[in-house]
């Protein structure tokens, strides 16, 4: 139906956003206007036919004893590392995934739904370096992690704390997930991305959210949603698979998301490059689902492409994007949550080929329907670097597709025809009560004014804005209620590891 | 259906981009992905009743004597310069308006169809200021239109030449039509834009046609394709009808464009802003043809906002983007050709802000399905200034448009499941033939390098990167054939309209 739609958040949300950011956290991302195809039913059914038949011919390799135990649990033809299986087989297993879970926040409010036409947005992921208030590159500390925690935490259109927006460099490795855990609990009170660098690690992870929510809860519920790679071509290694099979015991969602580089690591065709993906994350999914039959999963696609001339990972171009609006048709055919890739720039700097690479994520994120969008904001150098200016300006970029996706406003058309009578030929809506109480969207970072006020202003391009706009709001962050009780157990728990795990692991 | 589509450039061509871009002239953009809606059949029958209300209970100012002898042959109502009209009898003449038309160049191999599926981009227009060379604004010259005509003319996504890509603000106003259409024609040999800005001057745009085209030709054909604008809300003045009128007595096709500017010169609201313009441009359509039946016409969009903060226009906003799609719905729903904005940034500079301000207009234009796409590059400042760095950046992204709406590439796919068979699990396709011979798009300027070869190289940033492309263009460019009799018999009509002219008309 195309009346009656309301937007959400609006002006009201826009001057509370402008007094004080922390107050505005929209829901879900819930779309009101149609998915967008790039392809139609015969396109899907050939992408499907062709994952399949990597399945069956080609198959994949895990590298892990126990994952290939969970296969010999089925029917699936293995040679070594190597599992092949048949496709009916295969997509009974993919079947008991959930088409979408609750994923829990600390703070219930900040508990989200994922899939079924609910998407949200997670912050940078994994990036060594920042690009700090100076415009320098250097590497992140656990001061920038937490203060990338607490800008998140403020975005109105981020739904999803730490994990590992920067990797804090400064931290010993061994010991460095738990301050990634607790920074996110600590500094944001939204729903929280697991560490996956270990078997241990990963269990440290549930542990911790253990103490959070309780035992029970915490294992029968979705409370960590993690994000693992396989080695495309059609390689999962022991590492990976250690974190997924400690995650899907414990009933929480994995991204299961091949590393796909067109041309180098899958074929260079955007078709086929959704294709071999595919095959890999179904075979994943459907491993998890031998471990804990409908534990929440998603098809993941980091869609890059390599740039021949220098063999360098390239984000942001129109086959990754295309990559994407097929994976994201794929998903739905199989009835599963879907990963995207937000944005990710492969620019060094905030230049405007930054904010182009972006965009070639972010539109067709937005547009098809992906259900868990990672790397909301920030990221630089192919996502080596996260820009405190760039994180800002990203973010209204966020406010502005929530904004769209609320569709066209048909609500107030009469009341519209009748102004415009009013106002009639050659008049202005200027001063019109409904025009001060606009719906319409403004960028807050975007400069409208005069070239002059521009000019005596200082110039300012819009990294500097954004960087201004990251210390406006560092000064003005308000640490999320905890517990004092909860907080000591967290950080006795940190102690009691950092004890117990070497140094130099 | 989705099999065997192949994509036209590809690899041959960026090769020989690279090698000497004036040799890659791709033609009209037709899409091989489904056209994206943002509403239904109700939305738009919501708002084609908005605008037939408007039509019949509002009406329009035409402030024009000969355009009101116009009306007084149809069946409209009336009332000094308002004019009324019930739907039935406007939707009739509409209906006179071809759904596509052949614009022809002076070469005819740079002839386009626009409509019907056919889309043609056309470069900046009417910018007063450049951002030059050294990044610094100043008034654009003679010497700035002609080199990016020049740089337009090597573009291969660009169809149109100039018009007005700027203002050459050297020359006086009343002789500035003169140069700027020959600026088009001697530099470029791609379809022509038509002066508007006075009835002589239309009229010379016409003469200077008829030179290159022979007096029957440029009146039985479409030889120029010109943009008038509508002061919204609802009075066409009289220099825009003069223009319309001399241009659809000869048969040149116009953009009937109502300069909407939500919130200010039409409601606060991206539909009701759509039901306004459309009844504007219906309105200006319908009485072209009365003029001369069959006379090709667009529906023209600028879609933009107004910064309730600073009352300035808007360019690049989730609501614009909105108006956007909604008006190219409704351009199919009356059989039209629609044209829309592509890339206008508010932004004063080369930042980030400048590129996503451009991807408002170039993804939901691109998207959309819009038939004609003005201001395919390179402005800033909300069209005041064109920017020679950005130009060049921008040329990339309609390149990779033009790329991404060839849709997926299924033509290989039963060659790279035989591919990804033998590279196998844990092999690479770096080294295949297939890969090799890649059709998958590379961004020439993207620097997808290391941080550290970025560093040496000096830290370019794109708009630095783009003002060296566009110096190493022009030192590449070359003239296109010209018949040394058309040369002069046009310099001498200009010598000859000079003198006539007088400089303070």
């Amino acid at each position: 139906m195309a009346t009656g739609r309301r937007r959400q958040g609006g002006s009201k949300a826009r001057r509370a956003a402008v007094a004080n950011a922390a107050l505005v956290h929209h829901p879900e991302i819930r779309r009101g206007i149609p998915v967008m195809e790039v392809t139609d039913r015969e396109g899907i059914e050939l992408i499907h036919d062709f994952a399949m038949r990597v399945v069956e011919e080609i198959g994949c390799d895990f590298q892990d004893g126990e994952s290939l135990d969970y296969w010999r649990q089925t029917g699936a033809e293995i040679d070594g590392d190597r599992v092949r299986i048949g496709r009916e087989e295969l997509l009974e297993l993919v079947a008991k995934v959930p088409s979408s879970y609750i994923h829990h926040a600390r703070n219930p409010e900040r508990s989200v739904r994922v899939g079924d036409g609910h998407a949200v947005v997670s912050p940078s992921y994994g990036a060594p370096f920042v690009r700090d208030m100076e415009s320098e590159r250097r590497y992140a500390t656990l001061e920038d992690l937490n203060n990338l925690q607490k800008l998140n935490h403020m975005a109105s259109t981020v739904h999803i704390a730490g994990g590992t927006i920067v990797e804090p460099v400064d931290i010993a490795v061994p010991h460095r997930h738990l301050h990634m855990t607790y920074s996110g609990l600590k500094f944001s009170d939204k729903p929280i991305i697991g560490n996956v660098t270990a078997r241990e690690r990963a269990e440290d992870t549930v542990d911790m959210m253990k103490i959070v929510f309780g035992d029970e809860f915490a294992t029968n519920n979705t409370v960590t949603t993690s994000l693992i790679n396989a080695n495309s071509p059609l390689v999962w290694d022991e590492t990976m698979l250690d974190a997924l099979k400690v995650y899907a015991t414990h009933n929480q969602a994995v991204m299961c998301s091949p590393f796909s580089m067109a041309a180098a690591s899958t074929p260079a065709s955007n078709v086929g490059t959704v294709g071999v993906v595919l095959a890999e994350a179904l075979m994943a999914m459907a491993m998890t689902q031998v471990i804990r039959p409908g534990a929440p999963m998603l098809f993941g696609v980091p869609a890059m492409t390599v740039a021949l001339n220098s063999g360098a990972p390239v984000h942001g171009s129109p086959d990754s994007a295309m990559v994407q609006f097929l994976s994201s048709s794929m998903a739905r055919f199989y009835k599963i949550p879907h990963r995207a890739i937000l944005n990710v720039a492969t620019s060094k700097s905030g230049d405007m080929q930054a904010a182009y690479d972006s965009m070639w994520g972010l539109f067709p994120s937005m547009l098809s329907d992906a259900n868990w969008l990672t790397m909301g904001g920030g990221m630089l150098e192919g996502a080596l670097t996260v820009g405190y200016g760039k994180t800002m300006i990203d973010f209204e970029q966020l406010d502005a597709f929530y904004h769209f996706l609320q569709g066209p406003d048909f609500h107030d058309l009469e009341e519209v025809f009748e102004i415009t009578k009013k106002v009639g030929p050659g008049g202005h809506f200027l001063g019109e009560s409904h025009t001060l109480n606009s719906n319409l969207f403004i960028f807050e970072s975007q400069h409208n004014n005069s070239y002059e006020q521009w000019d005596v202003e200082g110039r300012l391009d819009s990294e500097a804005v954004g960087v201004r706009k990251a210390q406006r709001w560092l000064q003005k962050y308000e640490l999320p209620a905890m517990d004092e009780a909860l907080d000591e157990a967290l950080l006795d728990y940190i102690a009691r590891r950092t004890r117990e795990i070497p140094e130099r692991g």
